[in-house]
This record gives structure tokens, sequence and C-alpha cells, in this order.
């Protein structure tokens, strides 16, 4: 518990990218992919990735993104396109390349890079008040990329401490054999508790959005959690990596981020069409 | 050749389905990634995608495209999440699935699914000039859907007969050994001689784009068959499937349409915004 507790202290900077936002939050979003990606890598030994399909696909999707006034459907469209050329570019050394490394190099792109993007989406578009000091812009305290994280860490830390106090029945024993249902549920209510009180302080008008937000970010972000459970499951591997003592590597921690951040982003986008943010 | 000759004719309902455009063409389009799938899924046998997946994913990608007036890109965005969140639920049957499976089912919905939309994008937005007739709008006969043919079929008739003609050098033995450079090069010149005569007749204030996707089309065209024969290879097939005698399988007579088709809409969107269509 010690070694976890100090683990957390190496997240605390996060916090302050969050609340700085935007090319901050960029430059820390693409950092975590970055270490994100090399574990994954790592993870697959024989059948890893082409690694530099990954770092030019990251570096297509963020140059597209700053390419201002542009149609972002068409550029997001030709990244993804662009990126699978690559995949299969890479596939071209038929000798040295296996087919599985292909697919692993798409499920890097797809799982890893395009799901941590949502984190920047969010920030750029629902980024909170634009503190403004000198020339730079802060997004502040009532950011709903907040949202993303009290969705996931909420989620995990509820979940935990309420299958530890009353979980008897399991979840889904073949995949994670310590998750209940007790806990899934926990998770859910901290998730919605985390979210709601962050809308009630932060955000009085978009309360309700806050709190669809935390139901169902509470859910996904399981979802998300035992997904990577099943790739580390297939793989053979218990963590991603060791970054974090006590935590796993990197990506284990950001695991129900990858589905939160998108979460979070068209629950947003859709009550922004529907009229009611 | 007679054989070949016969199926050439299956294909000329296509040639209609392009004219008509609008509904006729979504539904050919429809049709066309359905038979590409069942293929793709079978051919893989043991290693077969989820085919539930594969189907939903569909669904949702073409149910977001008849949302009027709704940003694109987040609709986009949305679908990939949503595709990415049903393939990693496929496999929670950890028993039942492998990670190859969760792999080739991603690789489905991008590969297929992804590009083959890309000629419905092309006939929305550049579907030419709508003759209408009564209730019916269509395409005809200046649509740049056209483009999306001629540069795929163009290609690789050029580079069958230059290769066959004067053809010495090999291209690429290891993936497919019959190809030469000369082949390689004469494709991709019958791509801009049959995209420059279209582009001159059909749409002459559009030329110079058309000459352009001439070039890049019987490049990416010829990626295109090579990446199918790369994977083709690894899986231990010759062909994706029977449906025409003489050409294989659907998705073996569409596998340069799926890169030729995402170019052709990238190029004209990306003209369109440096404003000289």
């Amino acid at each position: 518990m010690k070694t976890r507790a100090k683990s957390a202290l190496i997240m605390a900077p996060l916090l302050v990218i969050v609340f700085l936002g935007g090319y901050f939050l960029v430059a820390g979003v693409v950092l975590l992919t970055v270490f994100a990606l090399r574990e994954f890598c790592t993870a697959f030994g024989e059948k890893k990735p082409a690694r530099w399909v990954l770092w030019t696909s990251l570096c297509i999707l963020y140059a597209c993104f700053f390419i201002p006034g542009f149609d972002s459907f068409v550029l997001f469209g030709f990244w993804l396109f662009a990126s699978l050329v690559l995949c299969f570019l890479s596939m071209f050394a038929v000798e040295k390349r296996d087919l599985a490394q292909g697919m692993t190099t798409i499920l890097g792109v797809v799982y890893i890079i395009f799901l941590s993007f949502h984190i920047v989406l969010v920030d750029n578009a629902y980024g909170g008040s634009d503190i403004v000091v000198g020339v730079f812009r802060f997004s502040g305290l009532d950011s709903y990329v907040w949202l993303i994280a009290l969705a996931a860490f909420g989620t995990d830390i509820f979940a935990y401490f309420t299958g530890k106090a009353i979980g008897s029945h399991k979840l889904c024993p073949s995949i994670s054999p310590k998750k209940t249902v007790e806990g899934a549920i926990g998770g859910v209510l901290g998730s919605v508790l985390l979210c709601g009180l962050f809308g009630y302080f932060f955000i009085p008008g978009g309360l309700a959005t806050c709190i669809i937000i935390g139901v169902l970010g509470g859910i996904v972000s399981q979802l998300g959690d035992l997904s990577a459970s099943v790739m580390k499951r297939k793989i053979g591997i218990k963590d991603w990596g060791a970054a974090i003592p006590g935590h796993g590597g990197i990506l284990d921690r950001i695991d129900s981020v990858l589905f939160t951040a998108p979460l979070v982003f068209y629950v947003l986008a859709f009550t922004e069409a529907f009229g009611s943010l």
C-alpha cells in the first residue's frame, strides 16, 4: 500500500496538466501515448507491431489536428486511411513480418492512438473557462476533462473498496477472477457521485450531463479495464509494464481512461447537438 | 479468358449503379461490402472475426451517415469507438475466442467497412450533376465515382498487358511473383490515361485534379492489390472466394477499389479545401 501511495504521487503532475489544458495537455497526452505504445509493443514480444507505423500515425494525427480551419472529418478519415496503408506497407516485408504483426499494429493505432486522442478533443471543445494569464490560456477547474479522470479513477477506487467490503458474487471469473458484481455496482455509484459533485460545484449548468457521464463512464470504464485484462490474459502477461511501482505500467493505469475519454467526448457532442448542454 | 469475359459482364450492373448514384449506390456498396465481409470471414477459418460485430459496425456507420445535419466528424469518431468497444466485447468470451479473432474483427471493420464507405462519400460530395427525373436524382456521367473504378481497373488492365508485353524486371517476387516493374509503370500510365480522358470529356474544369488522381490512383491501386496479396499469402489462400468464375471472389475484384476510393475522396477534399477543384 505504501508503494501504491508513492506511485499515486507520480500521477499528480497529470492533475496540473488537466488544469493547464491546451498545448500543455496535448504534450502530456502525447507523452502518455508514447509510453503506452512502447509498453504495448514490448508486451507482444515476437508479434510486436511495426513501431515506425505507430510513430508515423501518431505524428499524422496530431499534425492534422493543428491544421486550422479544415474540416476535421476529412482529416480524421485521412489519418485512419493513411495509417492503414502504412500498416499494410509494413507487411510488405513478408519474410520478416507475420500477419499478426500487421494486426497488432492496427490495434495499436485504434486502441491507443485513437482513443487517447479524445482527451485532447474534450479539452479542445469543452475545455472550460479559459483562464487567461499573459499569453497563456488555462482550462481551469471547470474543464470537462476532469470527468474523464473522475469517471475512470472514481470507478476503480469505489469498485475496489465496495468489492472488498461486501463483494460476494463473481462478475466474470474467466477474465478477472477478483471482480464482483457488488464491486461493479459500487464502481458505477462512485463514478456518479464524483462526477455529480464535480458538476454541482464547477459546472452547475451541466449537472445533468455530468451525472449521465457518471453513469455511462462508470460502465465503460469497467469495460475498458476488462478489455485490457482480456488482452493481457491472451498475451500471457500480468501487467503491460512496470513503470509505476505497485501499479504496473502506464497502460495499466490508463486502460479505463482510454474508454472514458471517448465516452465523455461523444456524450458532450451529442448533448450539444441536441441542444441542452 | 472466356470465363473472365463472362465474369466481366457480372460487373456490368455496377456501372449502372455508379450512374444512378445516391441511394442506389449506397445499396450497391452495402451489398458489395456484405459479400466482401463474408468472404473475409470465411478466409480466416479458425481465426474468423466476430461476425455480429462486423454487421453491427456496418449498421452503425450507415445509420450515422443518414442522420442529417450532424457533424460528420463526431459521428465518424463515434462509429470507430463503438466498433472498437464491440470488438473487445466479443473477446469477453475468453474461452471461445482468440486474441487473433479480436484483431481480425478490427481489421474487417477498418479494411472493408471503412474503406468501401468512401465510395458513398465520393458520391455524396462529388456525385456529379444530379440529373433529376421525377422524384429521383441520378449522379450521371460526370460523377467523380467513375474515377475510383477507372483508376482501379485501368491500372489492373494496363499493368497486366504491359507486363505481358515488355515485363522483365520483377517488382516484388516475395509477394506477387508475376508482377514486373514495367507492368507497374504501365499500370500507372493507363490509370492516368483513363482518368485524363474521363476528365477531358466529362469534367473539363477538373482535368488537372483527374490527372493527379490518375497518377496517385495508379500507385495506391497497386498497393491495394499487393496488400491483399500479402494477406492472402499469409493466410495461405489463393483467392478470397469464388463468387466470380475466373476472377476469384468479390473481395479479389475490389481489393484495389478499397484503396482508390479513399484516395479519390481525400484528393478531392484537399483540392476543394485549397480552393481549385
